[in-house]
Parts: structure tokens; sequence; C-alpha cells
């Protein structure tokens, strides 16, 4: 089913403690396209470069069956670009460097071809921008995915709760989730968030997972504990891309298929880690993907007798 | 099966976001001796407390099967005493006072009828204080299980090292298993931690759950997501009395049983903390154990058709 992409699509310089990466590519709408590309053809993006931007990234990302015509270039000027540095534990990190550049006046124009599109996955972004996209849409998709961050509830709040009243699935971190809600419960996060509209909420907590809400249901997905995480830049808009890939190849929004989806956007996301930039998520194979989803399923598997 | 465990009983007196408890009786033997209790009858509890501690506590414990005469009663002197007070996430806590009393000069005496229990949990003490248990036992027991912290590990390695290599299993916490090893990847750090002598290793995650190694072998039991954790003290304790409570009720070391030892454990630890001290642990019904049982198991169920 049609799926369209929104974020951006960047440059990130990184450092973590087992090396460094300057000028890669990166960007939300770039994590989550890929990875939603193992799962479905007909992906739709919407995002601006500067024309910095690698022609040959730009011709990857048709051959994945990514449609670009929503992707503005912008002559003479400079793609978005981030500079971060990741501490010895890499859940913490520094930013050393954000320039917006071509983002700073970045208004999205959805083609014609994309407005009836099925599934919309808004990536980070300003909040107005998100709900720009929504308002082209000429019909409503069958599932609208948001992602957001802290940065946006401490200067945008008021806008971002009106773009999250618009949406199905909210994806956020637990201190997010706590910082949206005023709970520290997760539990009651939940249930406060979903009043706010999303009727489901994925709580990602790095390391240790996500969680699935919605109304009384509760879904545990934990990560892989890997013996290396190499650079976790894009691992939470790769899983946000496996997690929406997924539900746009099965055109179900059941609970019980969501958890799937779930657990093959963690499945993604734990080869994203694995190296720096897209460099692991492009050698990817199914049959890896397959092999680690059993991974995944023998990690909790028990039985009470 | 027969169940020696070993740790503090004591006095605490603390303060949550949810109100105050002064003076209420805690320790990691009262936790553990109390949740092993749920599953199995003959636990042959090792500690030592002064003349304050109170007698109906005392008989309390011998209503649930737990065998008091390796409890030590110091005349003229007072038990161990902690004062804490937790911060907004339950997660951190400032310790407001110690006071060893008792504790200070004890020196574990097993009763003839102890040693040649089955199982042993050793629960946080001095690492010496702990390989004198060890080493008072007749029979190797079918399984040793030792619980310590980071404390022991800033002030005496060295001694730690020592009583690590005689057990079985350890359960320590993910900062502690980092401390231990040098390892920030879990997984790295438990291949180090395995052949400094515990052929299983369990990393408690707090309110992210839990983690059973056993050679490649690898179970991730997530905690239940709770509305309003009261009081987190003793939940570590709670968890490692309801895993080897299991264990010596079903006398089975397969990594199968101990991945339902392990959800025991989490399933006690649950209702732990919903009150302060012993309160909920001690209205505890089985079907009440069973039901939440139900929740873990709901939690983590995924099919990937």
């Amino acid at each position: 089913m049609s799926l369209v992409t929104v974020g951006t699509v960047a440059f990130d310089s990184l450092e973590t403690p087992y090396g460094k990466a300057e000028m890669v590519v990166g960007g939300a709408a770039l994590y989550a396209s890929i990875a939603a590309s193992y799962f479905t053809k007909d992906i739709k993006l919407v995002s601006v470069v500067g024309e910095d931007w690698p022609r040959k990234e730009m011709k990857y990302l048709k051959t994945r069956g990514i449609n670009l015509d929503g992707l503005q270039i912008k002559e003479g000027e400079k793609s978005f670009f981030w500079k971060g540095k990741y501490h010895d534990n890499m859940n913490q990190r520094d930013t050393l460097a954000t320039d917006l550049n071509v983002l700073a006046n970045f208004d999205p124009i959805l083609p014609e071809s994309y407005k009836r599109s099925k599934y919309l996955m808004l990536g980070n972004l300003t909040p107005e921008v998100q709900m720009k996209v929504i308002n082209q849409m000429k019909k409503r998709p069958r599932l609208v995915v948001l992602d957001t961050m802290n940065f946006w509830m401490d200067v945008a709040m008021p806008a971002l709760k009106k773009v999250i009243k618009k949406v199905d699935v909210l994806t956020i971190n637990d201190e997010e989730a706590r910082q949206l809600s005023g709970e520290y419960s997760l539990v009651t996060a939940a249930k406060k968030i979903q009043k706010m509209g999303p009727k489901f909420l994925i709580i990602k907590k790095g390391e240790h997972g996500a969680m699935l809400f919605q109304g009384e249901k509760m879904f545990y997905a934990p990560a892989l504990p890997l013996a290396k995480v190499f650079d976790p830049t894009g691992a939470g808009d790769t899983f946000a891309g496996g997690f929406i890939g997924y539900i746009a190849k099965t055109n179900s929004i059941t609970f019980e298929n969501m958890k799937r989806a779930v657990i093959y956007g963690s499945c993604l996301a734990s080869f994203c880690v694995e190296e720096f930039s897209i460099s692991r998520l492009k050698k990817l194979k199914a049959a890896d993907v397959n092999k680690r989803v059993k991974k995944f399923e023998n990690l909790v598997k028990f039985s009470m007798k």
C-alpha cells in the first residue's frame, strides 16, 4: 500500500566511542524510507535538501522504490546539517552543531500523486510543517504516524498538541512521554496521551526496547541486546520506518499486527546501529531480517507449562 | 526442597513521593524469605537482629514456614537500620542514614539442620560473610545464588571476586554488571562475568525488567509497567527470593525453568513495590500471583504468523 514519509534528509557528522564519521547522509525521512522499503515499494518521500546532497544517494533511494517527486532540491543552498557526539553509554549525546540551512524555510509541497496515499509517516520536524502535510492530503490516510521530540515540547507545545490531535500513532521516548503527560508512570502517561488524540502510543526506550499501548492493551518489545552499538543515530527513525513499512505491506491495523510491526521496527533498528549512517541498512538482506526476528522471538519466549 | 536464605533483617525509614514510613521492617533476607515462601516451605533463614526487632514479625515468618534457628538475636543491641529517600523517578535514592548496629560484627552461624540444604540464596552482605556461609555448608548446594551491589565493588572487589567464583547465579543490576566487567554492552559484560565463575547471570534493570544469561542463551523478562510504584525498597530481594523459591519448589535448573523462575520473581517484585515494607507481600494470595503472571505472559506475547 502507498506510504508517504516526511522528515529531514540531511548530513550528519558523528563521533561515537568507536570512531568518527564526517558529513555522512542522515535524516529522519532517509532512515524511515529505507527501513520501510524492506517491506513495501510504493514509498513517496517529502523533504528538502540543498544542491550539496549526493545525487548517487538519490539514485540509491530510487532503486529501493522510493519516489522522490516530493523531495525539493534548493539550488545554491546547503542541506540540513547536524553534528553530535555520543557519550560512552550511547544513551546520551551532545549536539555540537545544528545548521538548519534549507530546513529554515521548508514548505512541504505534496505532489498530486501523493495526496491519496493510504499511510503517512511524519518524521520529527516542526509541528507546523507536520500539520501542513496532513492538510494537503485529499483523503484521510488509513493511519497517520507522528514522531516528535522534547525540543518541540519545550518551544512549541501548543502547535505540537494541535498536530498530535490529528494522528493515530504517536512515537516518542519515555522521557518525552513523561514530559508530554506530566506523569511519571508510563501506564498513566499513556492513558493521558491517548486522550490527546492518538489511539495508539509507542514509547521508545532505546536499549530497553519499545512499548505499544492501545486503550487497556499493552505490549512490550525488548530491544535485542547487542555486543556493540556502533552508532545509534537514526535508530528511532529506522524503527518508525520499519513499523509503518510493515503496516503498509500488510494493510492491517489490528493490535496483533501492530505488535509484529513493532518487532520488525525493532529488528531494523538493531541493524541500523551496527554501522555509521545507512551503511548497514544498505547491505541488509531479507534473510538477515528473518533470522534476526527469530532472535527477538527467542529472547522473550517462555512457557509457564 | 530445602532453601537457606541469608541477608539482613532490619528496620527501614523511607520517604517516597507517595509518603513516609518510619521504622518499618525490611532487609534482604526478610524480603527474599517471604517471597520464596510463596513457592516452597522448607526455608531456613540466617541473619542477625537486635532485641528491638518485633517478635510478632518473627511469629509471622514462622507461619510462612520460615525456620528462624539461624536468626541470632543480640540482647541489648539494636537491629541494622537504613534510612533513605527516593527521588521522583523512583530509580534514584539518597541514603540518609546507615546504622550497622548488630551487623557490624555479624558472624553467621549455620545450625546443623541447615548445612545440607539443597539451595542457597546469599542476599547482599559483605563478601566475607557470604563466603563464611558457603564454607559452612557440609554438602555443596545444587544451586547457590548471590546478590551484591556496587558498594562492595568499590570497597572489597578482591573479596567479592573470590566469593563470586563459588556461586552459580549472580544477580546484579545493569550498572553493576558494567562496573564488574568494565564493559558497557551487557552482552559482552555477561560473557566476561560468566568467566569469573557464575554459570548464570541475572541482570536486574528495575522498571525495564531483568535479563537471564547462560552461555550463548539470553532471556529478557520485562517488568510489568505499573500505574503506581509506591515504594521500590526490597524489590530486588523479592525478585531474588521469588526466583530461588520457584527453583527450590520445582527442583529444576534447566534454562527453561529458570526463565519461569525469573517471571515469578518479577511478578512477586511487582507486588512488593505497591505498598511500604512487606505489607503487600503479606496480603498476597496464590490467585493474585497466577493472575499477574498471565499479565506478564500477555505483555510480551506476539506471533509472527
